[in-house]
């Protein structure tokens, strides 16, 4: 079989994703990997889990384990738009559906809006994943430029000229920078967006998970605000999952959107994988429904990722090189890394690789040919004690990088 | 916003199911539904599954709940390789992809293979979720026609003139006539494959159910047995699921294919949603992995679905019109009525709702504008008592219908 002939024309924009070949090189136990982003798993709430899932099979195990609607169960529906309405500003259990986890969500998205050669907007760099979903349908991407800040929207409003068909961003502790978008940019973003009607996903794995600084709102809910809207029925399709501030392992993820989109979406919903699992869906509002439980491990895993990030700052700060630069997250699992240029971040990752210790370099994450002098850390998923060893030896090897620019 | 104007072109071809809007019409207990293909939920081996949860969970809890691998879990990657293995020709784990339900893998084959305007083959009828699926691809549809011995595949050959990209098929109980391909008809087709190189998805959900008859390898296999290969290497891409012969609610489904294949949709697999839940892959794992259990389950659900199937039949043969005829399935979850023209099914489907019992009409299984006096009917999931009430106000409206075609 000459399989190549008979692929379609958009799987040559497909490849396989870097971080994934970077996570196999880092499966050596040896290795203390920043590359992945994974949530500490020593704080998994597994006897909850194990709690739940068995009230759930004992109480209404038939009904769980049966096939089930595509919008997603009506319960948990309504306890993620509860915890997503603020003040007058109320989100619909219709507003709502359940994905496989945000990924679904935002690959969906892009399966009903866009057509090839479409252009969208991102912010520079961005996440990857959402790349990876949305290249194959030919697009142009605008880049907006970032600062400590977030994206600059003052850059944003000349690039609405060029018709966009969506725009994606992450404001809230961006992969791979960290960086969170502020309060005053957030609200000349919604006065642009009410402006133009530009469709904005406001994806956020991250949002709760804030270590330092004050609280800013959702773009959702400051483009309900700007508008004097109290439903959902403005441009912002807002992505969250509970895969940060629970479990990966169970793919629960939503969208939040107007009616019109999510009635869209309920129909790719169907064709992708009819309807995500009855039962982690169930097991996930069994645990969710105990807000108190689940503020209670929000604030906790809070507390033990604020600890990793300032460790991995304190040790950056003492044993990277001067010439070395990064950004200073206030929460989320990332940071991202600058080093001066020519210094390339995937010839360094192999004298990483050499010392036991891995990074993602974040060339895949810029849009055009920018970036190969970064790379992004996760500081969530190692233990303290590994987070220090691991900051020590990549500063062995910045510095010799530094002194010996190849 | 004026959404309608911003969603893209394609979407024009996506409609919602009608079996999912017959479902909500259904929804009241009165009502006598062989609408749904569900499972019966009181066969869910509930028991076995909570010790499967309990088990992962505490021996490997970091793990079932942590993120994993777009391929899904090595252990259950081999034990479907070698479910699916039989005699001298071995599938490699390598060749298997976890997917969330055989819709999904159904689902990303297109992803991986269709351009706008490609010519599929199917029978007629087919699977409507396929359609719902792949329509928005802006599909032609080559319809091989089809009698009680499956898909006439003497009538197949003319149509690969046409240079199809790939061809669809339920050799087995199909859905939703529950007829089965013959073993004639299939080394025909194997020997057709072979010789056009045809990509064919064997969607083969039902396959295990089978209540009398010989049984019938599959395409699969036959079509590595013609070419005398003993890996997987040809172009059938086989599709299957957990979800009949254990429980649909943990979306547990997978596709056997060459390796090219495998390494597209893995890509795609990743854009979509990353991986399918690890905790259900753990646990349908730990469930199956016990094949002297699985293999009884296997039997008990045949021995009960077989009574239920007689039953129907029995039924209507005792309480239908003469005028009406009906598929006779081996196995599987349907079987389909065919009435008399002018008769219409969702005309009838009106009658039925009023006297408290649904079907399915298949006019959106056909391709071209036929099947308007046919309809679906599940025994799988409704109790014997429900079955022969349910067929009986069903034989009054189709005796009604017959006396005065509307």
């Amino acid at each position: 079989m000459n399989w190549d002939s008979l692929f379609a024309a958009r799987t040559q924009q497909m490849k396989r994703s870097t971080v994934r070949e970077i996570l196999k090189l880092t499966a050596r136990p040896e290795v203390i990997s920043f590359a992945g982003g994974l949530p500490a798993p020593e704080l998994f709430p597994i006897e909850r889990i194990k709690q739940a899932t068995d009230t759930v099979l004992s109480e209404r195990g038939r009904e769980v384990l049966q096939y089930s609607t595509s919008e997603g169960m009506p319960e948990l529906r309504e306890l993620i738009a509860n915890r997503l309405s603020a003040g007058s500003f109320k989100i619909h259990p219709d507003n709502i559906l359940i994905t496989s986890g945000s990924q679904q969500a935002v690959d969906m998205i892009a399966r009903i809006f866009l057509d090839e050669g479409d252009r969208v907007i991102v912010e520079n760099p961005t996440y990857v994943g959402m790349m990876t979903s949305w290249r194959p349908f030919q697009l142009e991407f605008s880049a907006v430029p970032t600062d400590a800040n977030g994206m600059i929207v003052d850059a944003l409003e000349p690039l609405l000229a060029d018709n966009p068909k969506l725009m994606y961003a992450i404001p809230t502790f961006q992969n791979p920078q960290g960086t969170t978008l502020s309060l005053e940019r957030r609200l000349k973003l919604a006065a642009l967006l009410a402006k133009y009607h530009l469709p904005l996903v406001e994806d956020d794995p991250y949002g709760e998970l804030r270590y330092s600084g004050d609280p800013v709102p959702s773009v959702l809910q400051l483009d309900a605000e700007y508008r004097g809207a109290t439903t959902l029925d403005g441009s912002v399709m807002y992505c969250g999952t509970f895969s940060k501030v629970l479990t990966p392992g169970l793919r629960i993820g939503w969208v939040a959107a107007a009616l019109p989109v999510i009635d869209k979406l309920v129909q790719v919903k169907q064709a992708t994988d009819l309807h995500t699992s009855t039962f982690n869906q169930f097991v996930s509002y069994e645990v969710a429904r105990d807000e108190s439980f689940l503020n209670e491990h929000i604030i906790q895993l809070r507390n033990v990722y604020r600890e990793r990030r300032d460790l991995m700052l304190a040790t950056m700060e003492a044993h990277f090189p001067e010439e070395i630069t990064w950004t200073h997250p206030e929460g989320g699992l990332f940071l991202m890394v600058t080093m001066p240029e020519p210094l390339n971040a995937r010839e360094v990752l192999k004298q990483a690789l050499a010392h036991d210790v891995a990074f993602v370099p974040c060339d895949d994450f810029f849009i055009g040919d920018a970036g190969h002098n970064t790379f992004r850390l996760n500081f969530s998923n190692a233990r303290p004690e590994r987070i220090v060893e691991g900051i020590k030896r990549l500063g062995v090897v910045l510095k010799e990088a530094v002194a010996q620019p190849s």
